[in-house]
């Protein structure tokens, strides 16, 4: 077998990817203005009418011609009886002999009629036709986003309808014929996947500021597909296939752009994303994106939004961009000189500096992109990036302020995931990245997080002190909670585990290194004699509790080591081995922080605990307390 | 009668709309999750089924047993036979008893099954259950603005419906007698208004993020308006009520407010907006908004918008906020010490330097508004501003950008209009203020415009020539147009207009001091010996020629002087006086720059050329020739 697909650079794809898309040609509709706002002009527009399109009072009071008023001073009042005026409000118009309006602050009533001790000017308070909009003038120009200020002159002008640019449709088709519907109720068997990505590309043009539409999935016949892409290129000014666009068995988007039109590229030099396509049919030119989520999401980032912004840069100049940030990187990250690489980060400010910390390499986990703050671009012909290296961030949410942020990194509990859930109601985010306890520890030495949690067992038996003096000296441990730590075997514990010796007969799935649960079985094992090398799995790493817990639930392992929660979320049995303190680490500078107290404050709130106490496995009864280190 | 408002000042009417606004309790509602892109969750949410929910193939190739391979290398490749392998796609199930999965770039197939030349171990190339997404795990907390990628990991952990925030809802009442929809084919009569407020307010607070729910126009009837008010009040989280809010004939605002609730305040210190009130009916705050559009766009800017992003501050921190830029004023601006003054100014960069031209102070003007590129506030307690005083401006169009616009300030014509129109095929920004001929070459002395369009006949009988020699000295004159200039009358010329000496018998409409055309009629006079005394009207200034016609068309006046377009755009008679040239006025380093480039481009287009002979009056033989002058 061999390399199949090419390796276009991805400048020279956005190259392409440009001027194809810059000859898409938007067509004209007409909307009624009070629906326009934000729709671009497709022509200038002028008035109708003039507005005031009649002389109108400008102020509360009296119309009255002003040769009445010309000898009234304050010495010389002078008396308008009652055929000499007529009461106006400001906007009513101003009938014949009246050429100007007395302010109602300036007259005195009496019974004669109305008093004046000023003279007046022709037209004084008085609004002019026209003086707001001239009939014929122009209101809007060509190719103008309509402000709601801009509804106000047309519509004062009586402009009651605008042509504008038709929104750019984005046609989107997913494949496969292990793909449903996600959004349906029916539950995915065995083999059948959810079709998120179709919704998710929707959801990502439509943020880009114009029209998604999906079409119904696709099978993997080549027929079926040909008629769907037939179809939507027809429809669309640009159209997005889905999946197919590597090369495996019936994969045929590749097949069907050169079939039907014309082919530009297949494959580039980005990671993750590589297999990415671009062809044009129907005159409508059509991508051909990735199936895992993570690949197909940067290559609509990095060539789908070019393509819009191609095709909309002939309309208007106001482009959406990511907004970005710099930041520091947390540790060093090694990437590919054949490949653009794009790293998704978490990101904080510790100590005056925002750090962005590397999460979730993988190109199907879709998860890592939701808890990702941003993403940065290694270029190709760099092999990678030395921790601390500055780099600039593009944001993928627009609510991330790093000041509001708390970071933890170490020791992953569902206790955290439940803080993060709290930590909103005082609008603030909790960012939390899992590395396992010494990960933690080390990442707090670093200036990386604002605190880790821990639970470190020493050699004399107290959790977490002997680490702490050992790699931190001066530091705080906020306790937190007892956690009962145990077997997650499946329902009814078929294979009778009890104790550490019986992980020598069954498939056991770990914890990663520097894991405190990883520690925990390591201290065990040597305890009880076991033999390491006999443990089936002992190699197989997962890094939270929740997905050792999903294994067993899955039926590939028989047993790993972790909590009590874990196991009840699964649906799974659990035998109690011993309880363990999980604690916070922090600087002491931290201790003073408004996010630490909100931390301080929701550990020791009832209605947290009430909510713990429901999962089960917990104990908080020392929350809240604060161990002070180093003297 | 007395001054009827109080006067609360802007700082503390701000501080209780806050106050009154943050107690609006926002609800849930359930949607689908596929309809949810930037809603933002009410609760947290938890993974459904796990991602993948079974045990896949990470690759193409063939899954098979590990224990097969152990011993595979370059020098002892294993075949594996049928029984031993199943074909599988990326995505496929892992199917007992096999465990690992062998990329296709790996094998070679022979006539006994595939060729392997690596060994593999357990899970290598294979998804494990949950790699992405654990069942029970949070996927958003709540308050989270949902994103594209949230939903991607929501639709693949089978949460098809989301528990989200309500959106705010602000209902908005028209009222008014004399108010009739815009919206409407309806043509008003004299006397009636377009209601076109109702539906900017709409546009503004959707502009804000939240829904406007407009209501019907309600007459001044105290009834009518209670029963509007309790309805709009039960539906909605805020209402605005507009016009009413000062205290004319039938301003019953106030009173209703009063009656039906609690008033806070009414009257602030802000001009335009000064009659703004607040109150609360129903649990609901109540903002009685005044008529005048200027002054209700400040008071919703000021005070709606601060309440609004009150209320969202329960649920969110990202509150849209005006982009601002600093900018230098082009003139010294005068304002009241009583009032927070919002001046509107359009903006340009000229020499590097962002320049802020105040334009249009009348508070009934929605054209100001339309053509501002923003506002910045004059405290009260400061009695104005220097010019070159740096000034913090809210931009009111995102699509402002001050390298992208060429700055006019001069002499007005109907062509500078249509230039406009034609900027916007380029990308760019044509930003026209007309102050008259000798007001453009002042500013162009200032530094503060591109170019001044300018039309000022010389003692010398040459146009602009002796004005830039004396004024600016080293200069260039782009030769534009010549028009003619004439009188613009009734139709049919009832009063038989033929001469400058007949001005001393009709009622004139002038141009404002400083104008070509001022000079122009000056000129004729002083030549033709006419007594300027005897011409009524000659103190009654407008500022362009279509609003001179406009005037006369209305009747509030017999004639004036002006171009062959304007009287043709009103449809008025015009009897040719003279021909003139209007040209523009430029620093010599602008012949340079792209945007000039642009302008010269244009106005020697064929495209243009006719466009204008459409119109006529035009003579554009001469049209972009240059002249240098000052050596």
């Amino acid at each position: 077998m061999k390399l199949y697909l090419n390796n276009t650079p991805l400048d020279e794809a956005i190259e392409i990817t440009r001027e194809v898309c810059s000859k898409i040609v938007l067509e004209s509709e007409i909307v009624d203005t009070v629906d326009a706002l934000s729709r671009i002009t497709y022509k200038a527009h002028y008035a109708k009418i003039s507005s005031p399109h009649f002389t109108a009072a400008a102020m509360d009071g009296i119309a009255t011609r002003f040769e009445y008023t010309l000898n009234a001073d304050t010495n010389n009042p002078v008396t308008l009886r009652e055929d000499m005026f007529e009461v106006v409000d400001t906007g009513d118009p101003i009938n014949e002999p009246f050429d100007c309006v007395i302010m109602k602050e300036d007259l005195v009533e009496d019974s004669d009629g109305y008093v004046v001790r000023k003279s007046h000017v022709p037209y004084q308070n008085v609004r002019p036709i026209g003086e707001d909009i001239q009939f014929g003038e122009m209101i809007v120009p060509k190719k103008r986003k309509i402000t709601p200020l801009d509804i106000s002159s047309l519509l004062a002008s009586k402009i009651t309808k605008v042509e504008v640019y038709k929104n750019l449709k984005v046609g989107i088709i997913p494949t496969g014929d292990e793909i449903i519907d996600s959004s349906r109720d029916n539950i995915p068997s065995k083999g059948e996947l959810l079709d998120f990505n179709s919704w998710t590309f929707k959801a990502l043009v439509e943020s880009y500021g114009v029209q998604g539409i999906r079409y119904d999935v696709v099978k993997d016949n080549k027929d079926d597909l040909k008629a769907a892409v037939m179809k939507a290129t027809e429809e669309c000014d640009m159209v997005i296939l889905n999946a197919g666009s590597s090369k495996g068995r019936g994969d045929y988007a590749g097949s069907i752009i050169e079939d039907c039109g014309e082919k530009f590229f297949h494959g580039i030099s980005i990671k993750p994303g590589k297999p990415a396509s671009l062809g044009i049919i129907n005159d409508t030119p059509i991508f051909g994106v990735p199936g895992y989520p993570v690949s197909a999401f940067f290559v609509i980032e990095s060539l789908v939004k070019e393509g819009i912004n191609s095709a909309l840069n002939n309309i208007t100049n106001i482009i959406k961009k990511n907004p970005k940030i710099d930041a520091y990187l947390s540790r060093k990250v090694v990437s590919s000189l054949k490949n653009d690489e794009y790293i998704r980060v978490k990101l904080g400010k510790v100590d005056e500096k925002v750090i962005a910390i590397p999460v979730g390499k993988g190109a199907g986990t879709t998860m890592s992109l939701t808890n990702a703050d941003g993403y940065f671009i290694i270029p190709k012909d760099v092999e990678g990036l030395k921790a601390s290296s500055k780099v600039n961030i593009n944001l993928l949410r627009e609510d991330f302020n790093p000041d509001n942020t708390l970071v933890s990194i170490g020791s992953h509990d569902i206790a955290m995931d439940i803080i993060a859930d709290y930590f909103k109601d005082y609008g603030l985010n909790f960012s939390s990245t899992h590395t396992g306890s010494m990960g933690g520890i080390m990442a707090l030495k670093r200036g990386e997080t604002h605190i880790a949690p821990s639970h470190l067992l020493g050699e004399n038996g107290v959790y977490n002190i002997e680490y702490c003096e050992k790699y931190l000296g001066k530091c705080v441990i906020i306790k937190f909670l007892k956690r009962i730590q145990g077997f997650i075997v499946e329902k009814g514990n078929p294979l009778n585990i009890r104790d550490f010796k019986d992980l020598e007969r069954v498939n056991f799935v770990n914890r990663q290194k520097g894991s405190g649960t990883r520690m925990l079985l390591d201290y065990n094992i040597e305890k009880f004699d076991v033999n390491k090398s006999r443990i089936k799995g002992y190699d197989r790493e997962e890094i939270t509790h929740l997905s050792v817990a999903a294994q067993i639930k899955g039926g590939s392992a028989d047993c790993g080591l972790g909590v009590l929660a874990a196991a009840n979320m699964m649906g799974l049995d659990f035998i109690p081995v011993c309880s363990e303190d999980y604690d916070i680490i922090l600087n002491r500078e931290m201790l003073e922080d408004c996010r630490i107290k909100t931390f301080l404050e929701i550990i020791t709130s009832k209605d947290f605990k009430e909510r713990l106490n429901k999962i089960g496995g917990y104990d908080l009864t020392n929350a809240g307390e604060v161990v002070v280190l180093g003297g």
